[in-house]
């Protein structure tokens, strides 16, 4: 199962002098039905998006009733938000966990291949979180695109440091920018099961084309991965 | 929404004249009606996706009833396939008429700059085109598939080509098609109107990323457009 599926069950995170029917006040069971929720809504929302879906359809993938998800959640929205607010957070932990060289150039190469990779490990997750964002209510959108901002400083950051340093060339670090978070999120689009490749076999590879897209001086250090470097 | 709010009148969804809804036969007003129909189903169904749509709400849209839509078209299913094959089949002729060049590294510019160019400027259409294949019936779906593996054949014959003049230098020419496929296609996804970008703009800088990603060593030649060459 996804792990992005799997939002850490609410509950946990508040304490439980909360009202009645209240999310907050989950316990063990609350939390499981809340896992089996987020679940199903990710396969459904993956499958019909979130506009095809309906609250009986996600309910009866979570094996329960209509009545019981909006024990747990308010609204289809809320759920998607909740799905969508913690994936984005376990993106940017991603990205970040990834963000640690010094050096421009070793340090793309991971942050690429961590996102990459993650985007094909979770690749179900990945489309409703990347293909749903207008579904959103303008607040939860606001919330979530702080986020994807913050992935996006990340990324701009090491482009920019890369070009400061003289180890990367490119005339415009924003449109790289893009290009690369395009590498990264499609994948989310293509990626089947059933392909010839790993997950860490495709990330590798997006890895060696970021460095290559954004004038990488010496790929040797970082294209460690397969074939000849472009030059 | 719901879509068993969508109103389905089975008896409505045949044709009340075998032809008339036939865009090949129809007349003037025949044929100003499809198209309103079409550019007001691409706009609900890139706005809430094709499940998210009702016939009804197109219809609004393109200043009809129901039941005059069902003149010009079935069902929801079938205007999502006509614009589906028209789009694709438009799509396959703008990347064929910039695929003429026997140099592989100008064919790869020309063809990235024509087709990254065209979604720009129809990323409405393309992103319906690219989204929603899904809705599609299974045997829509594959007619739909044939021209886009045409696209992808195109695209990995020029690197093939590249890659055995020792112009291009790539340890996965298939991987590198998809990368290069999803910088394209995900322009869909993020192009907006108010970018500080034009579509001629992004086409040149992705033009050049996609000679990096193949690792042309003859930059010179193509990259003509801004910055300095990565090599």
């Amino acid at each position: 199962m996804d792990r992005l599926a799997e939002p850490s069950a609410p509950g946990a995170r508040q304490p439980r002098e909360s009202r009645a029917g209240d999310l907050d006040l989950a316990d063990g069971a609350s939390a499981d039905a809340q896992r089996r929720l987020a679940a199903a809504a990710v396969e459904c929302f993956a499958e019909h998006g979130f506009h095809g879906t309906t609250t009986r359809a996600i309910a009866n993938a979570a094996g329960m009733s209509s009545a019981g998800l909006y024990i747990h959640h308010s609204s289809k929205e809320q759920l998607l938000y909740r799905i969508s607010l913690h994936g984005h957070q376990v993106a940017l932990e991603v990205i970040t966990a990834a963000s640690t060289s010094a050096d421009p150039t070793e340090r793309l190469t991971a942050m690429m291949r961590a996102f990459v990779r993650h985007h094909a490990r979770h690749h179900t997750t990945a489309r409703v979180l990347n293909y749903e964002l207008s579904a959103l209510s303008p607040e939860h959108q606001q919330e979530v695109f702080t986020i994807r901002k913050a992935i996006d400083r990340l990324l701009l950051d090491v482009i920019e440091a890369g070009v400061a340093r003289g180890q990367f060339h490119t005339s415009s670090p924003r449109m790289t920018l893009v290009a690369l978070v395009s590498l990264t999120i499609d994948v989310a689009r293509w990626y089947r099961d059933d392909l010839p490749w790993t997950p860490e076999q495709i990330a590798d590879h997006f890895g060696e084309l970021a460095l290559r897209m954004v004038g990488a001086r010496d790929l040797g250090a970082a294209a460690h991965t397969s074939g000849p470097s472009p030059a």
